[in-house]
Order: structure tokens, then sequence, then C-alpha cells
């Protein structure tokens, strides 16, 4: 008789034939400046009931493609160290099951678990990495799993020519000449997304959204608003392109809602979750 | 020797001789997420004293044109029945009185009576229908009168082919479908307003315009903010055609201001009115 | 593997065994000011899990005592008769399934809908009235269903004698001498709760608590604050007396979380229900 | 037909037979800390429509003692000489036609305005000062105009012993030891009121309320909220003895509504307005 | 020529001749439901300057005892451990240096660093805790450093009968029950203060103040409110007490700055560390 | 050992080496709507941490050119004479030391202290006048030194010919008339921005921005957000050129953060000073 919403956007396909599996982390331990991406995941969902599953101009539907949200991780904001470990389980467990994970974030720190377990699951894994920051410092305060820091140790990981950086405008001399050396790197724009798919071909990819590549008119609830983003069309352009890819594992991070009242921050969070996996072929 | 503001950006010309009346229907009560559209037009009143009644581009005034503030109604938002008898009433009066009636919401719920006075007193209306949403369902919540269900209430009322609707990106499969069967519908983006007039001709014409037809950057003040909307100055441009057609009638709706504590959204939606108003024929 | 918060305070004891069932009523389309009491109930849940089950005071806990979550019911604001139908039929469920229900709003007009329901499945039923307000008027903007009638509609429906109104601090000349002549009027303090024990005796109760009852230093979110409140501790004392009584349904109305940012105001109202439901014998 | 809120608490007693003129004094341009007093008048008016005319407790009704409202004065907040101006103007006009001023505020340093043009009306002029500061400094930044010298204007002005200082709590210890030894001084706590009373006898009083002097759980919304403050019940304890003085002119200052966004502050001070109105002989 | 505030309350006195230092610890990645502990000590940097460095209740100045502002320390909000690490530190530096430390927070686990550096320092070290929780959890969510952990620690460093822990109205049945087995155990109010005289005699004591011990409506900028919490007279008057001990360190944590917006409980922050430190004999 | 953070984007050039001297202006006692432009030189210090001081689009660095930042100036709200007062001694003083004076404001009120201290120091000044408003009021209410008439005042120092007034797109008839015949006036949009340097050549130029001047999706965070505004980009490229010219001072001013509790707006002022900064010749 009662009704309870508490899935994203609707997606109640079960988990056995579900193609995607939606799960949050609730994670901004490592905010540097502004605290509150924590409650990401849980604002998405509750404001994603104002979302159609339907996209009208991909005419396709989130109930058709196979679609279950898991809920949310327990994590400690206050250890970034365990908060690592269980979002690696998470990702483990949802490739031993042959899913697609899409994280909902929280702060972009926890992308690093997901890219060791996508690594450790799938060989030459690529990574399409869509920041406005460089986060390729070695450490920040001394913390070498700092957010800011993700994608130099994503490149320890993987190695040169693994990571491809899109639409970034604000690091440190030091980091951007780190980023022209060692990574595929496309600062500022996002029109060069073909070029990275000559590279890759049919290798996995995981693609990180943090969600300060958008201009802060866009999405201003994120921790770091940085000016000179893209908008939404030429991120929507850029994915288009991606989705052909063989995507193996995806999140959106960022999100912070307190950053935001209006709202407008989480429906377009909302709306590129859906858009996105509606394009991944 | 004592001063109060009292009317919409300093719009003082008396009722009698006024060619516009502006009234408010502070009305919320078929917000499907958020309300705060009952706050529109006080809201729009007071900040609109930051406004000039003189608009550079169009180098014309609002003194020039014969405007009346004829305040806000009373309306129980918990009937929405009692709500729209009374805004139709309002409608009524202002075209017995041969005035341009010119709502200010309140939600889109309310444009119903409007359009119902409208075709009471006008043969052959048509209707312009900016608007984000479709607004096309049989019911929502099993309620016929929601917000979401305006046009296809309108839509029985008029007939096929009276209502163009502009700009749309949101809705079910099922009310895209119906659109493009029983209206003039031009989903998306505003470049098709040309025609619109073509079709419409001399024939008498309510021209409604739901703000969250605006991108949320340019207007996050709504209830139910869907990204990708169209700009400021698409719908200046847009509007500037309407503008030459036989206007009799129109509103500009879903205004929430405490949506947006900026101020931003409430800015647009007085400089818009103040364009708008300027630019009919 | 993952973990989800639901449930208020994470009560989840079975349906079927379970004495009191909570569940929400978000509805706030007879808000005169403010709304915003539709959030009520999902805030409370979600901030509940800030709060213990465990009251060291009475050391007494909610696992203890056999509570069910049931949900929120879906409420169109708009429709204040559909949503009083919805929330009267929920009522008659519980009360066939032998249940206490527990109402938690939403604004205070769907309490006639617990009030009628329980009338009907109880003889000689009486009613607590904790509120700011009188609730006495004949009608509002010409709504009788208003969240400012409502206790004149129980009265319309029980009779004289029936209604024990307390901590009233607010209404018009005419409310109150309505109040004095009909009910048992106990106005601006609590501390003659005991009088409507030696009346009540063994009739069954439905206690009404609208939160606007406490001082707004104690709980700003409510939709019409009004100064000089009760205290909590001056609530507590007298919930403590109404909890010997033959409590059979209640409720705790007009929490609007919008208003109160800081959400003390949520967690107060979660914390006295979770007092009150151990309070009842 | 149409309807619109503009007056105080629905006063719309004509001039002419008026007892009391309510004004609002939008200035905010002394603030030291936090702006926002300017918005003190029309928020009060705003909510204020939430708020009975008639007070329970004193069963008195604010349409029964003749009260007009008379709007807002226009006040340049950039300008501390030229307000102060307008203002002692409009307390001079409203003391020729037999009038009570009640000035809503705006920050305190207006008050001297209207101590001024009292003082010049009548003889013997004493103040009640309610606050929780002393406001007795020589000047702040090198400014003598500011709402922290306005006590220290007043008593150049009026004199020894004419100034009656209650409920201050805050202030640097020059000013202490200069209170102490030139005004009647009453810090910290106003259980003190009936001493006043007996010194004032018949003479002419200027009662001045801060709403800072009550405590910021129960009035927040001020610019610089001072912890210990006094309840409510206090405050109206010695306004019901101040209300048995021969009350000239009075205002309430301070209030800044954007310091608090629930609107319990607003509520307080109109509350205050209305029970205090209610009580001058 | 230029002029800028950076020291709380304007204390300037040179670190070498001061007796206590203030130092924040802007750390909150403990908090278990809304962070923003972090900006704890700015803000209370910030709002000091409305902030009169004089009691006139203790008749006493801040000038006349020696206090410095050493600024704030940095730490990574991501990691509990090394941020302890760093507190401690801080706090050894400032005992070896005769200094009395004053930390600022940030969120409750940090006091657990001041607290194993005070007991290396001194010994028989007792402590003061002052909360509205016991704090005596084994752990939260696996982590042994949680806020909600702290007592625990400190328990297992110092030993039974050195916490005296007053005030606590929240937790489990099991914390309570270790409370009252192994704790000097005052819970629900202050009114026993002078019961901890007694057992301490002239040993050493770290008081640790939990801002949420206070009525949400006194200070509801915490990360968890708490209602029926004591009022700002009742800290007062106990600390008064306190004050007469041998105090070598003390804290005041848990500030949450962006839960009251309106400034208030930064306020109160504030004016109890200026009453506080004043009242250290 | 402890590290505060206090100057704007970590700049610590010493003064005397230093080409660039920040400053703030925190007056907003001529803001006509909403005040707040008095916390924007504070915010813009604090949120600066979160901003590199390289600027990877221009490849150059704070560091490498010279900025010191010497705090705020201390001024009275209420005071616009005195105010003017003291940012003139200050801009003189900065004049005698070979300095670049850069203000960060505070509204735009003071801009005209600026300008007269610039005038006395340079034969031939130029100002460019970055601004959505003309600014060109002989007087508002009254106040002939109000926000909206700082480029009048301006004008009838230097004469007609000297000011380049862009992008400007609010004004009364009387000021746009004003502006065509005394003025270089390029309104609504920005890419004429060459004509200027043509006209200008080698003379000494005082670069002001209001930056009301951005649209307000940009940048809300105003107290008069005027719509459809220029973009980043847009003012980017005017900048680069004015950047050519012998930019002897200059100012960004009206930033409001109250208004923009998001913080984007003051992550656009912040960043648009660095790269303004960095494309001086």
């Amino acid at each position: 008789m009662i009704f309870e919403a508490k899935t994203f956007c609707g997606c109640e396909s079960p988990y056995e034939t579900s193609r995607f599996v939606i799960f949050g982390a609730p994670f901004d331990g490592q905010a540097s400046f502004r605290p509150g991406a924590r409650f990401g995941p849980s604002e998405m969902r509750r404001d994603s009931w104002g979302l159609e599953s339907y996209s009208p101009l991909l005419d396709r539907d989130l109930e058709d493609i196979g679609v279950a949200d898991a809920g949310d991780l327990e994590l400690p904001c206050g250890s970034t160290t365990e908060s690592l470990l269980r979002v690696r389980r998470a990702f483990t467990n949802f490739f031993e099951d042959k899913k697609i994970p899409v994280m909902i974030g929280g702060d972009h720190s926890m992308t690093l678990a997901g890219i060791q377990a996508a690594a450790k699951q799938y060989d030459n894994l690529h990574v399409i990495h869509l920041d406005a920051h460089t986060d390729l410092r070695e450490d920040y305060l001394g913390d070498p799993l700092s957010h800011g820091s993700v994608m130099r140790r994503a490149f320890e990981l993987l190695g040169k020519g693994r990571i491809h950086s899109f639409g970034v405008r604000s690091g440190l001399r030091e980091e951007f000449a780190f980023a022209r050396e060692h990574l595929h790197f496309y600062p500022f724009v996002l029109d060069q997304a073909g070029l990275a798919i000559d590279v890759i071909g049919e290798a996995p990819v995981y693609v990180t959204i943090d969600l300060d590549l958008l201009d802060p008119s866009v999405c201003p609830g994120t921790g770091t608003p940085e000016p000179e983003g893209v908008s939404f069309a030429e991120l929507r352009r850029a994915l288009s392109i991606f989705g052909k890819l063989h995507v193996v594992a995806t999140d959106i991070m960022e999100l912070s809602p307190p950053c935001d009242l209006s709202g407008a921050s989480t429906a377009v969070a909302c709306k590129l979750l859906r858009e996105w996996l509606l394009m991944i072929k």
C-alpha cells in the first residue's frame, strides 16, 4: 500500500540480469576546501525522482538497458585507506559478477580504488579522465592519497600512455609539464575526444568524470569550482564518442549538494548519469 | 512624505487607460517536487525595483505602453479546483475590460485557467507553449489538474493543431509521441519560431512561458530544473518573433525564489517580463 | 554487501508483530505561509540515523517495543480532499491490523483524516491537541479543510467535551471564545495535563502534536513560528502523563525542514517521536 | 477584486484618527559586522500576515487601539547624516500631528534621530534603553554617529539621569564605568524595571528596544548576536511595567532577516511589536 | 597604514610571555553526519571581532591574562592518524614551552591527541569531559579513532576514575553501563560539578568541551545536535567551579559554522572561550 | 610551526620590490539593494587558497610578477565621504611608492577615489569602465556619491573623451543619451576593445571592472544582477587587449559573497584577478 523512493531514477532492474550497477561512495575526507560530497549519492537518488528514465534526445530509456542500484557503501571519511579498501572490494565484486560498476561520488580520491580494481581485472586498461584539475600532485599536505594525487597514483599503476586527460584547466606548472610528458593530455577543451578512440581501440576503459570539469555556471555544486569550464553540450558530445569504447567501469564524482542549494547541480549530475549510461554501446 | 514600493517595476499606469494588466497567481499546490512558486509574484515585485523600466536594447520604456499592476490573487494552495476558478474569473474580468492579462506565477497548473478564459473570449485561439517539459500527462498521481497535465487539458479544449510547443526537452516517451502527433511540436530548441507565425497568422494567441525552459545556469530558481535549456538570447530571439502575433494574454510561470537565494533567477524573470511586454506589437 | 538507510531510527520490526506503525504524510498544500512540511517525513528518516534507538533517560529502547516504518504515502499536495482520503484509508488499514498508527507530517490538515478514521474505529474517542494555534476557524480563505480549521472539523465530528487543547497561544478572539465554551481548553501552558487524565479515564485517545507548540528557539523549522512556546522539558512532562492514557493513534505534524537549515528542528522532532513512543504505556 | 498585503498586521486605521503610527527606517549603514537590517521593516510587514492582530494573553486587539502604518522612509545607507535628517523629520511630523511614532529598524544608529526629535518636542524627556550593548562609545572607527555611540550622543543631549539602560551585557570597561556614573544602569537582567517607574513618574519617555537584548536562541536574526540575553518572558514582564509610563515614542531596532532564514526572529519582532503596543496605557 | 584581523578577539600577547596559547584544529574527517567543523577555528577568529575582550560579568579582560593565538594547524581531514600526530606534536611543543594549550575544533576526535600529550607531560592527569554524547564506543564503522570513541581511548590510556563526564544525554545502553562502571559519570545535567573538585584536588586537569553539550537552541551549529541540552548559564556555573582546578590544557570542539548561518553558534563559542579563559585561576 | 592563510593566492612578494599591491575596500554603504560587498575582499582571500598562482593558459605565475597584498582598509560603511577619503589616501600612498594599486571591493562607489587619486598623479588619465550599468546618474536618492553616479563624477573630473565604457546594458534613457554624447561608449558587448587601444595609445589608464558586467550565470554574487551579461571568455579576450595599455591602477568591484553561497562567484573573481594581473604588460 505504501510507496517509497529508494533507487536512482526508479531503476529497479534485478541485480542478476543488470548490465550496470550503480553504487554510492559517500566519502569526502579528501575535500581540500569544502566538504559535502558525501551527500552526493543520497541527493542524486532523491532528486532523480524528478527525472524521467526516458531520454527524448537519445530516444532510449534506462528501463531498457538493465540498471540496478546497489545503494551506498559505508565509508569512514576519516580513513582514506580503509575507504579505498572498501571501494576496491565493491568494484571487484561487481567485476566478478560481470557487471559494469557505476560509482557516484563522493570525492575524486575514491576513483583510485576503482582504477586499481579494474586494472587487476582487465589487462591493458586505459583511463579517460575528465576533470578541471590535473590531479597529478606527488602528494597534498604530505598525503599521497589526496584527491589531488589520484591521477599520479593511477599513472604509477598503469604506466605511460594509458591515461587520457581532457579539459584540465588548473594545476601547478610541474603538473602540466608532467601531464604533457606522460599522459595523453588535451587540456582546456573537449574537442579532441576522437583522438582517444584511435589510440585506445578495443582496449578496456575506465571513464572517470569529475563534475568540476563543467563550468561553475552549469554545476556550482562542487568543492572547488574552477571558472572557464566546458558546457553540458560539449561534454555530451565527448561522451557520445567515448560511449563507443569498451567501457568496463565509470564514475561521476565530486557532486557536493550543500554547495548548491538550488538543486541545479544535482539535476545536472542526474541527467548526465542517465545520458551517459544510455550512450555506452 | 513616505514612499512604498508596491507595483512591478514602478508601473503605475491607471487601470482604465492601461493596455496590459499584470497580476500574480501565488499558487504552488501542484509543485511535484519543491514548492516555493507561491513567492514568485511578490519577489518579482520587490526585486523589480532594481530594474529600470527602460530597455536600452529596444529603446522603449514600460511607462510608454500602459501597464497596470493589479496585485496578487488570493489562492488556496490546497485546492487546485478553487484556485483555477479564481484565476479564470480574473482573466475573464480583464478580458471584459479589454485588457491583455499578464499572469505571473505560481506554478504552471494555473495556466489552464488562463487558456480556458481566453478560449471563451476569443475564437480560434492558439497557444504558444515555451517549456522544458511536455506537460502532456493524462494525470499525475491520479490528479488531472497537475502542472504536468496542463497542455493535455488545453489540447482537449482547443483540439488539434492549436498548440505550438517549443523547447521541450523532458517527458515520457508517450508524451513525445502524443506531441508529435497532435501538436505543432518543436522540441529542444527555439530556432523555429518563425514556423508558428506562418500557421497562426492573425489568430489570437495565448503565450505561456514556463521559466524552466531556460537553462538552469540562467534560471536555477524553479521547482524542477532541467539541464540543457535555452539561453536568454535564444528566448529573446523567439519572443521578438512571437511579439508580432496577436497576443491576447500571456504568462510567466514557475519562478520559485526560495530555490535561488542569489536573486539571479528573479532578476531574469523581471527583465524577461519587461522585454517581452515591450516586444508585443 | 551494501547497506542503505531507510526506516526511522533503524526501526525494522516486522509489520506483523509491531505494535506501532510509523508512516509519513508528505503534504503541505494547506501551508498558509511557508510550504516545506512535505519534506518532514523524509528528513526525519534521514536525520534519525544520528539518533540512538535507546533513551538513556527512560532506559528503554525502540527495539524493545515493536515499531515498524511503513514509509510515505503518495499525496497530491494540490488536492486536500484526495489527500485526506488516502490518509484516512491508511489509518483505517492500520486500525484493522490492530496497530497504533503514528503519522509524521506534513501539515496539520491531515490530522482530520486520522481523527475521522479513529472515531469510526473507536467509540467515545477523545483528542489531545497540543498546538500553538486554536485551529478552530470556520474556514480559511473559504476553505473548510484548512490546517487552521482542523479542530473545528474535529469538534463537529466528536461533539462537545471530547477535545482537550493544550498550550494554544494564538488565534482569533472568536476562536478563543469558542474554545472556552466547547473544548477542554488549557491555553498558554502545559501544566494541567493531569486534568485530562481525570476526564478521559480509560477512553481511547488520539494525541496530535503540532510542533509549533514548542518555542521557536527549540523548533524554528515550522511553517508559522509563534513565539512564547513551551520548552522541550515541559512537553516531555506533559507527554509522560498522556502516555498513561489509552492511546490508539498519534501524530507529530508541521516539521518543515527547509525552514531550519541547521537540522536542529528535525533532531527535536526525531527525539520527541522516540521519547513519546517509549512513554506510551 | 484583487488584494494586496501592505501594512503591518493588517493595521489599516486611518492616519487622522490613529494614536500610533508605525514607519520603517530601512537603514543599515552603521552595521559594524553583518548588514541586513535594512530588510527588517519590509520582512516584518510581510511575515506579520501570519500573526493575528488579537493578543489572547492581553485579550486586546490592534484594531481597537488605532494603529496606522505609514510605510518606509527612503534612506541612503551610505550617508548616516542624511538618513538621520530624514528620520528626524519624520518623527517631528508625527509629533506635530499628535501621534506616537513607532519606528521599526534598521540599525540602532537611527534611534538618535528619534530621541533628538522627541527631546525637542517634549521637555524633561527620559529614555528607556533595552539593549545587549552599552552603545556608549565616544566613536567607532572615528565615526561619532555609529550605532555603538547612539546612547553616548543621547546622553550628551539629555544630560545625566535621563537614560535608563537595562539588560546590557557587552561593552568596553570604560563604557561600563561611564554607564555606572552617568546613567540609571541595570545591566545583565531586566528585573529592576520598577525602579525606572519611580524615577520617571509622569515625565515623557522614549522607549528604544534593540532586539539583540533578547537571547540569540530567541532572536538570532540581528547583526551582532550576544549570548546570555534575556528571554521573551522577561522582556514581556519589563514592558508590561514600562507600558504604564507616558510613552511618547518608541522603536524596535536591529532585526536583520537575512541573518535568520527560519523567520523565527521576524516572528519574534512582529509579536513583540503587537504586544508592546497593546501594553502602552 | 593598513589593518587586518587575524587573531582571536584581538589577542596579541607575545608568545613568550603568554600563559595561554590558542590554536585551531580544522579537522572534520570524523564527522559522522554533517561535516563543517573544519571551519570552526577560522570563523571563530573572524566573528570574534564583534566580541569585546572585556567581560563585564567577570570584570576581567583577555588583555590582562596573556593570550597568544598561534593560528591553525594544517591537518589532512582524510587521515585521522596523521592529523592526531600533528595535534599531539603541537600540544607537546606548547607544554614544553610551559603554556596552557587551548585547542579550538574541529571535531572531537582530535581531543585524544591533546589528552595523550597531556598524560605524557603530567602525572596523574584527570579529564573533565563536557558533552552530549558518551563517546565511549569500542569503534564506529570499524574505526577505533572515531569521534564517538574518543573517551573510550582516553579511558584505556588513563585508567579508571580519571575521567569525569558531565551532561551526557545520548549513547548506547552499553556505553551508559560502561560509563557508570568506569567513569565519574554525571549524566543529563551539570549541577554536580563540585563533586569533581573533591575528587581531583590539586591534580592536573584537561577540560574538554564538546559544544553539543549545549542545547541546540543555544548552539545549533554542531554536526549532531541533540535536544535537551544545558543552558549557557548552567555551563557558566559549572566552568566557574572547574576554573578552580589546576587546568593544564583545554579545548572547545565541534563548532560547525555552516550548520548555523545566523552566526549565533559562533558567537556562543567565542564568548564561551573568553569567559572560560578568564575563569581559569 | 603553525601556518595561517592571509594573503591573496599566497602572494607574499615583499612590498618594496612588488609591482602590484592588492588591497581590500570592504565598503557596501552604497549598495542600493542587497549589501554584502563588504565581505568581498576577505572571502576572495580565503577562497583564493583553492586557486593556483600559476595560470596554465598564460603559462605565467603570480610569483613571477611581484604582487604584494596589503590587507584591507578600515572603512565606515555609514560614511561614504570618510571612506572615499581613506581609499584616496591609500591610492595616493601606493602611487608615491611607484606601485600599481589593485583594489578589490566593496561597492563601485569607491572607484571614484581611485580615479581621483590617479588623475592627480597622472596627466591625461583615461578610464576603461567595464560594467552592466551606466553609473551616470546625477545622483541617487539625492546622493551624488552613489555607486550609480560614479562615472558621472569621473566624467566631471576628467572631461569628455576620457572614459571608455564597455558592456553596459542597463540604465535610464537619459544616461544612455549622455553616454553616447560624452563617452567612448560601447554598450552590450565587449568586441570593440581594440578601438580603445587606438584612442588611448600610451596614455595612463585606470581599468575598473564591475563584476556585474558578467552574466549572472557566471557571477550571481553581486548586489544587482543584470541578465544578458558577457561570458568569462569575452571578458578574457577584452582584458588581453587592455593589458597592452599603460595600466596605472585597476580594481575589481561588487563581489557580494553572501549573494552566492556556492562560492562560484568568488572563484570567478579570484581567477579573474589572477589572469588580469598576469596579462598587464
